[in-house]
């Protein structure tokens, strides 16, 4: 399949700014080198021809087609905060970032519905829907992510014990096709049999089937409070052993986070702060929702019981706001600390849940087999690990050299012990060559000729998930 | 594309024998008659020249590569409990019946995860994870259904308002391509962003892509106890403008479902019993699950003060197990008690929930412009609208005549007000025909060419959803 594309010429920009208007359409270098990555540490950025901001769906439809007829990628951007390159133009061409198309254009509450657009944030979302006691239950840790980014990566996060992950709570999408259609999937219903599920099959396709102008969000009564409780443990496999029974409660927990004692030490040198029981080697988070604080302190009791029968070091439940957001804290700032602490890499893995311990250990082992340092954390309630391999006590380009066996080693187990490549943060570019360790043969083949029907020019996000 | 197909020789016949043993390949011809439809009313039951029963997925695997070679039609069957006619062997050929394999392979209490072949029932699963305290919260019509039919059909029921439909509720399948090739969807795993997600593709597609055989699903504790009301309503558009305000509460209930007064009768009859206030005009019946019989009435007191608001003239609670199973009865014997009362159609459609009552209303109006009367009852919590045109007081060959005229203004009416027109009995055979009000021309083309990528030579469930 052909990777040759054309250069944006005089003519074409023309267009594209008759099509777009002038003020919306970006060549400045300043610009460009912004629209050239994402928050993934190890991709190369990329900068666009151009980048475009269109404000609705007509203009989409019209850039799409002009793109299709010219030959000229097109990377569908939000707002760049993915984990696997997903956005980075590989091919430079055109950048559609959606950023403009950020109106909830409504919220109706008979039938607890919003419909936004791919720009909205999550950040955004919360604060309105707050002003009218709903709920759109995806929490992840960049809140700034836009609506439309975390459909493209099926985005997951802390609250997906108790709510899944976003493909469970959308039921309908307005997208754009390369040869400038427009189609509609789903509706305001929850139930629908009717043809297949383009609203699924769009969902975590990466922006390399259409572009998503418009979404329709399930909602959820908000939550009357919010509480959490973090527990020591002395060794990782007593922390993973307690889940299947907190799985188990009538009330389930709406997060069970795990965080290796790594993780906290590197998070206590962000934040200046020191950790309770920051020498144990791990530790379980665990979030719950409800009525009442009464209601959920109530059930913190019985999970206190739980944890300590598997060996838990203590239970603590901060007592005040200040505390709990200390907490939060703490987990939240874990990536941009590793960040900061100099080069790593933040993918993340599957497996099942129960294997998390199994899973973290043959990491470990791994890491000490290429003297490189793995941090590892994530949602022990929905088997999700976060890996970060870092680059401390090793020279940069041997470090750099070393890092796609060490990849490969670390998906290989995930595989092997049932799970896959990547839970939330998607394949973009940084995971394509490990892609054949997860999927056999003939469901990349299915995959591609997918692609081939939405996108038969391949204009979309080339060379993303997979090379056609 | 060609309708064209082979018949089953004495040739391919020995094959089949060969393959999947003479003891699981059936050709007499009360055999083929009990194949040759499902429980739809309209279907044309259409014989299959050999039903095959496999035991595995290596014999599904044969069967289809030599269906495949031979130019064989096959249709994958379930308990037959369909109601769109989507197992019935349109082309004849061979019929796949799952049914032998009904084996539960795994519950996994650490992962809540259960494994089991696609001819296990809804019933048989549902009593295997009585015994773990574990659920599985799909709840429909017909629990004799299997597990294989209902992810075929996407199958929704009474739960879909707390728990969502099937498709929420599967993690991963195993399915045979008609090339022979086996497919692993999913896994166990909550989480998965690794390229496009060919188990929400397989769910819904009514056995037109692959035969499924193995699937994942998630589990849930055990609800302690499951409650209901009964509330008789003297207007439909009060019973449904409770709804929005029942969604909101923060403990949301499991189903509401709504019944009319034609529907009560018709049922009244049939169980030679009295239904309380049996001749106001609408009722909603409210499911609600707990952790205790006294938390849940405890609901019930808030629930009944919102229905009184919105107009209820009673709120009734059955107080003992034999008044709760009369109400359940009450419920789940209209389709039975309307099947009994003579010719009649059994169909569904969707529209957002505020707009049932709108769509109720359109649908009676039209059924007194053509004289057929139109029983409504429904899943008021979802937008489920269950209609059932009966053949009373009107010559059978007229009304068979104006059938598709009313179904068609039905089926317009529900798009029209933002619905489609199935929520959970699928397409199958019997609304193919009104397809094309419900997805526009693009949708339908990039349906029927993901069906070519799958099944090149149409063999699978020909002429199911649309015809190629």
């Amino acid at each position: 399949m052909k990777h040759e594309y054309n250069r944006i010429d005089k003519l074409t920009l023309n267009e594209l700014i008759t099509i777009a208007g002038n003020n919306n359409v970006y060549r400045d270098k300043s610009d460009l080198q912004s629209y050239s990555t994402d928050e993934s540490t190890m991709a190369i950025p990329m900068y666009p021809e151009v980048v475009v901001k269109p404000s609705d769906v007509k203009i989409v439809a019209q850039i799409l087609a002009l793109a299709n007829r010219k030959n000229i990628p097109v990377t569908p951007r939000g707002a760049g905060t993915g984990l696997s390159g997903g956005c980075v133009p590989l091919y430079s061409g055109l950048v559609l970032s959606l950023e403009k198309m950020n109106h909830i254009k409504r919220i109706d509450l008979n039938n607890l519905i919003a419909i936004v657009e791919p720009g909205v944030s999550l950040n955004q979302l919360d604060e309105a829907l707050n002003q009218h006691n709903l709920y759109y239950p995806i929490h992840i840790g960049d809140m700034s992510a836009t609506i439309g980014g975390s459909i493209a990566t099926n985005a997951g996060g802390l609250n997906a014990v108790k709510y899944g992950v976003t493909r469970n709570n959308i039921l309908g999408l307005e997208a754009v096709l390369t040869s400038g259609k427009t189609i509609h999937t789903g509706g305001e219903y929850i139930k629908c049999t009717t043809g297949y599920d383009f609203t699924q099959l769009l969902t975590g396709s990466e922006g390399t089937l259409a572009v998503i102008t418009e979404i329709m969000l399930k909602l959820l009564p908000r939550p009357v409070t919010r509480e959490m409780m973090f527990i020591p443990y002395n060794n990782l496999q007593n922390a993973i052993d307690t889940v299947p029974e907190l799985l188990q409660l009538k009330t389930v927990p709406t997060g069970i986070e795990f965080i290796d004692n790594d993780a906290i030490k590197i998070v206590e040198e962000y934040m200046e702060t020191e950790v309770p029981y920051h020498e144990q080697p791990a530790f379980l988070m665990i979030i719950m929702e409800g009525d009442s604080y009464d209601n959920v302190i109530s059930h913190f009791s019985e999970i206190g019981d739980i944890c300590r029968k598997h060996g838990a070091v203590e239970v603590l439940i901060p007592d005040d706001e200040r505390a709990k957001r200390k907490l939060i804290d703490i987990r939240e700032k874990i990536q941009p600390a590793i960040k900061k602490a100099g080069k790593s890499d933040l993918v993340d893995a599957v497996v099942p849940r129960s294997e998390i311990a199994r899973f973290v250990y043959k990491v470990k082992e791994i890491s000490r087999k290429y003297g490189i340092p793995v941090i590892t954390f994530g949602h022990a309630g929905d088997g999700n690990v976060h890996l970060h391999p870092i680059c401390s006590g090793i020279d940069e380009i041997v470090w750099t050299k070393k890092m796609p066996a060490v990849m490969q080693e670390i998906y290989k187990a995930s595989v092997a012990l049932g799970g896959t490549i990547s839970g939330e943060h998607g394949i973009g570019m940084e995971k394509k060559q490990y892609l054949s360790l997860a999927m056999d043969k003939e469901k990349i083949r299915l995959m591609k000729e997918i692609k081939m029907i939405f996108d038969p020019n391949n204009i979309l996000n080339p060379g993303k998930i997979f090379d056609l």
